[in-house]
């Protein structure tokens, strides 16, 4: 795990800050920990991580041998686990005290988007993920739609010991998820999107997860109303921005970091932001092989090159600026505390990652 | 509803019995209708059978319309509603009174089939289903995967609002399915598969979503443990003979009746019952085509005329009742009722049908 906090940080900083001064949590009167200046999020809930990480490899257990090697390909493969830091951290922010129930949540919310990310490479014909061969490459199409179908029923099993409330929260981001996923391939190679149905997706498709994690661990907490949907549009809000820097990076990022070839978006014809911006700019090259139902590599690289060489990167990193500072408004509103300070630290490394 | 069950019977019984005898239910000490002799089952539970009906039509209503349409296609094209009409009668047959509940759990495991009928046209490349273009063939690849994960998602918020038993069993008999699923490709087109292995596959393919509405029914009716796990008993062995009277009826069965053309199984190299035994008996043509992998119409023919021609059928449609014997059993110890009978016929009508 530390390792690869660290790379996320790209310099190490695992040690938990000891004896951090209490202040006490307006918003449910509990005591929790507070520090200012910003460090390893991460690190904050190292000992959580460690918990969901073994319910992780304890619910991939299958009397199938091929449904765990599958699962354990991606949940193994190196995985941010940003989901489950967000959650974890929204949680402790309220003073959340049952660490085993947000542990729970978060496991939950981890195996709905390992199990998307494996349906995803059976439609999106994926070679290759997180720097490997995708499982559908090495399992084949069958083997990997049941294992996806096998994390959903594994995501229910954790989160539906709760509440009807946190049941049907969880219930509503995975539906959001898959009509994200269709209102997508409506607009695949689709030259009339706009920025608007760009965020609709995107809201849908990625945001759903890490708004609703952040929001269960804030009412889990026991946070009231208005701090459960001040932290909801902290996770909207930062999703967004987290879709959005993945967007520049399919267009900017090296090969070796993201673990995956670049203009994987033009490729397949994903509307990312950098392509809608490009296309509202009527860049010949980007409109042509957006569309383009098979696209040479050649066409796809003068198009990335096109995107690259204009102000297209730095309208998008803009943009996602703009929602990223969204969701710093919403954390100023909670409780001042370490894993507040985790949050925003959060949000900033989102912002300046490289993969 | 009622042309449905009509067809299901061959004849037209659909009128619910008035003031039947009162019995009191010795698990459960609640006054229940008691009835000798058998009619239609599905009249028995017709009120809420059309409430599972309205609960589906409101679970499939997405902000995309394309995931409506797609569920449409398969919730309202036909099914027999086999699994709802268990679970419905397993809890009336215990003197089960908060008919919303079990509703609602019935609603979940038609969702749940309904979803893997999706993924399975995906995984068989199917052509059609239920008499008309498969949803796979209709919608796409990525639209049908993602709406089989819908299906699946609005499934768990039905059974999620339950305590952590009916979570729990809803989502092994899930976990169940996907492992059936993957066992069966394991033994896709490969010889050395046997009778256990088969049911094996059934066990876990087929009987789960049976076994575990029935017990289900008969948990939230409140019966005591050793009701609940006979009930479990009769969906399993039910569930079982169901699966085999399927794979004879893709022998034998008359293509306007099934909706599907027969040889199925031979096609697709699945190890369904009649083709073991043929494989067992050293049938060259079933041996052949079974190991193919792209049989021939022709070969597929002459397959089927091997099997239909020897003792094969007989000696399934025999196990088949074996296990339809074991379900009768289990029944034999429910408290006489209404329901009761309903449940023995309906094992009748699943061994007795045509489609």
């Amino acid at each position: 795990m530390s390792r690869l906090h660290g790379v996320f940080l790209i310099r190490e900083t695992k040690t938990k800050v000891a004896n951090p001064t209490v202040v006490v949590a307006p918003e449910t009167r509990r005591k929790i920990p507070a520090l200012e200046g910003s460090s390893d999020p991460f690190s904050f809930v190292t000992d959580e991580l460690q918990l969901v990480e073994e319910n992780l490899i304890r619910a991939i257990r299958s009397r199938e041998q091929t449904l765990t090697d599958i699962a354990a390909h991606l949940i193994c493969g190196g995985g941010k686990r940003v989901r489950p830091v967000v959650t974890l951290l929204a949680f402790l922010a309220f003073g959340g005290k049952r660490i085993h129930d947000i542990v729970d949540i978060a496991t939950a919310i981890e195996l709905i988007h390992t199990a998307t990310l494996l349906h995803d490479d059976i439609i999106d014909r994926a070679e290759t993920r997180r720097g490997k061969e995708s499982a559908y490459r090495k399992f084949g199409l069958k083997n990997t739609l049941v294992a996806g179908d096998f994390l959903f029923i594994k995501a229910f099993e954790f989160a539906g010991k709760f509440d009807e409330t946190v049941v049907e929260w969880t219930a509503d981001a995975c539906a959001l998820l898959t009509e994200g996923e269709t209102l997508q391939g409506y607009f695949n190679r689709n030259r009339n999107v706009t920025l608007d149905d760009y965020v609709e997706i995107v809201r849908r498709k990625t945001a759903s997860l890490f708004q609703t994690g952040a929001k269960l661990g804030a009412y889990l907490a026991g946070a009231n109303a208005t701090a459960v949907e001040e932290t909801h549009r902290y996770g909207l809000n930062m999703g967004i921005a987290f879709q959005m820097v993945d967007d520049i990076l399919d267009i900017v990022g090296h090969v070796e970091l993201l673990g995956k070839p670049t203009g994987m978006d033009l490729r397949d014809g994903n509307p990312s932001l950098p392509i809608i911006l490009a296309l509202k700019a009527e860049q010949t090259a980007v409109c042509e092989t957006f569309q383009c139902p098979q696209p040479t590599e050649a066409s796809i690289g003068a198009a990335l090159d096109t995107i690259k060489s204009g102000a297209i990167i730095q309208q998008a990193k803009s943009i996602s600026r703009g929602y990223a500072e969204e969701a710093l408004k919403s954390i100023r509103k909670f409780p001042p505390s370490l894993y507040r300070n985790g949050l925003k630290t959060l949000v900033h490394l989102i912002i300046d990652r490289d993969f």
